[in-house]
């Protein structure tokens, strides 16, 4: 049973999620960090590198790739943890030398982009997965098992929601600054960080596709340039219909992802 | 410290909120029943008026708001408890005759009986009461107060939801027939009979007035004529932006009127 | 269908669990007050009756319980919610006159009391019942029929608890000050006024009896000459063991009881 | 920032807490686990040391104590996570030589060896440290520093209950037979394994010492040789209350541990 030999980029040591993604591959003990383009400039990522005890650390994420194919113990899969205009541009240089990349959501920061990661993703023998964590938790699992099995019968409702609080007043640090600057994070701002969890989950769980929506997003915090609360109507196919709310200005509200069906 | 003497227009044997409403008017002990036209016809009106000991029963409401006017000892006030579409009619007797209206919302089955019902009320000296009983709690007050008084700030988003379930698959007694008959209970279904509530309390507690709204109502089981589930996204003057959800058709919802603010 | 006609022992206008009788009686409608006692002196008893507007107002309990039993139509039944060392010399006095007695719990404030309040009610034609009014609760009632069913198998343990604030620090008002006054009260604090229910809800819901305890008793707010917190442990017949923890100084609990089993 | 080199006595792959522990030391990446003697026979030992993937694997902890404290590079510290029997022997080898020891919870299964304990600790340079773990929450350090602060005024009584119900029915897999074992566990069963815990919280967040206990222990289910119930009756230092309930025969609750202060 030897370690999965994982590289990173994005994750250097303001970043938030990078972490959280190197305890997640610590804990079931089957992932071995072994190298990483954690920032994007070369000089921050090597002291980040260095700061984490890093085997091997390069200045950018497209030299790990093209270096870590060439070795015989490179890296077999990459967790790309960046903000989300990098996704695909990073994805890309792992998914054509046969690197599995985990990658986070939203998927991009843009259409186009969305587009061209699926032919990268279908041109690859390599896995492209994307990080829509709460699709792992047993609850979620087992709730979508009992729609599957008919246990709630046809499904008509589904209200789901995903409130955070962290961005209620402006924000000056790091991962506040790329969430709500559109060329980093993409359109969406609320709607493309936890928006897109709280969509994941409907669909998931209740097996039903999405086949249009009415929204009214809004950005209350003045001067802040993407949404930050979220009302969207949904309509199922087969006739569901349900709601969804996401909102990173919500005071009270740490974390509070709930979905009902 | 003399006791209101009231009436009651509907809530038979067969009823439903009648009963509520004379628990209710028990429990301070300010009021006492004393005359009732409690059915449609004056044989059920009667047989419901004894089964209760009323001392002055009806064959209608026309009949008691005239007789009642008359007497020295007559009812000062009277509960209208009836299917919507009687509303406007049986207020508009005692209206006329300085007998105080407590009417059951929601207001009436139509807009134009609405409106007339605004002019009735505008041209009586007597009160007309429209029973938006959650605004009585002592809770809802202390959540208005708070908002009043500036607690939360300037108020961006109103989330207030008000499910139940007892409608979720096709009934047949009193209360779920005239509900779901548009002639009685006019164009909304789950939204006058429960979405009034939540959407009074939006405001309520707010201070908020809604300048437009997009809904999307629902009959979800086969048959019904009148909507028994609705998604509604508001737009409160000033800015601040709510969903509103109510439902009949959500299992595990007794009662679950639930409003965030 | 009318209604039982009803008397009052205490229950004055500063009194608190008299006005909680009052709208318990109304609220189905099946008793009508029409006689009251309702303080310790003629004087405020007569205040307290014409402020309620009570048909027949007496001087003292003795003197209602003599009138009413004359009157073809006087009080068929009495309640006494008065302080506990009243209970037994006002019950017998209507309970040997045929009389029903609704009275409040504990029992007595001495134990010769209590056996004399045993004869007597067995003596009497009429009812004696003791307010352990939780278990008329719908919850309690399913809990007890589970139980008896055998849905929870041989019961093993019951934790039940009953703690309050109100007496958290030295009070000086009228229920207080008799509560906490062994004269009035007798020798239980927190375990005659709260304790009683706890330990009648451990027996009723399990079917079981308590053959043996072990109890720390506690007065903490200086200068209270009953307890104010008591530990108890309890052996069941059968083999079940228990706890059961009363406190009237447990701050953050308004009337918090709870039981597990 | 290098990684603290950490052994392991116990914790073999049919154990339950071993596995708990090297998660645990992964989680924040200080701890990097090296040697094991992980189970009581070396056939085993060296069977889960393999399936680990573990550097250095041991026969019995004697030797790896004698081997480990002569490598240079030997490990700094070591976690006993046995049955309670073995924890003083083992702890012994290797605070002897100067290795830090993580030891479980309970110290030992006879009061013999806690007082050994004892002296062995004080006679070492390195750390003894018991798994009191719960200490380490953020929410037990708030309570704790509330109450020191006197945020909660003088103490008066401290509930603490730990409920499980794992052991409800015989178990015969390797974690229920050694702790329901006296030889192995010692005399306490569910007092030892988690009541241990609610005692140690009920001091270390109320800052109190407790003077005396009375306890009502049981073994409900049939054949079992030590406590799977106990109701414990506390007297602290200084006059506060306490009670203690600890079980692992309370259907409905899995880990249950709940503190009120």
């Amino acid at each position: 049973m030897s370690r999965i030999k994982l590289g990173m980029v994005g994750g250097g040591t303001d970043a938030f999620i990078g972490a959280v993604h190197r305890i997640a591959a610590r804990i079931d003990d089957r992932y071995e960090l072994v190298a990483g383009a954690l920032s994007s400039t070369p000089e921050r990522s090597q002291a980040s590198g260095e700061a984490l005890g890093l085997p091997r650390v390069y200045g950018d994420f497209k030299q790990m790739a093209i270096r870590e194919a060439r070795r015989k113990d490179g890296i077999e899969a990459v967790a790309i943890v960046t903000p989300n205009n990098v996704h695909y541009v990073a994805a890309r240089e792992f998914l054509k030398r046969g690197i599995h990349v985990i990658c986070d959501k939203p998927l991009t920061s843009t259409l186009a982009d969305a587009k061209k990661m699926v032919k990268a993703a279908e041109a690859s023998d390599a896995l492209f997965i994307l990080t829509h964590n709460y699709t792992g938790y047993p609850m979620v699992r087992q709730a979508r098992e009992m729609v599957a099995q008919g246990a709630l019968g046809a499904i008509r409702v589904v209200q789901v929601e995903y409130p955070q609080d962290w961005l209620s007043v402006e924000q000056d640090f790091k991962q506040a600054e790329w969430r709500t600057d559109p060329e980093r994070s993409g359109a969406g701002g609320s709607t493309g960080d936890i928006g897109t969890h709280a969509f994941n989950l409907a669909c998931f769980i209740s097996g039903l596709e999405v086949e249009s929506l009415a929204a009214d997003l809004q950005a209350f915090v003045p001067g802040r340039r993407v949404d930050d609360n979220a009302h969207v109507m949904l309509r199922f196919a087969g006739g569901a219909r349900g709601m969804l709310w996401s909102s990173q200005v919500a005071p009270g509200n740490e974390n509070a992802l709930r979905i009902r069906v």
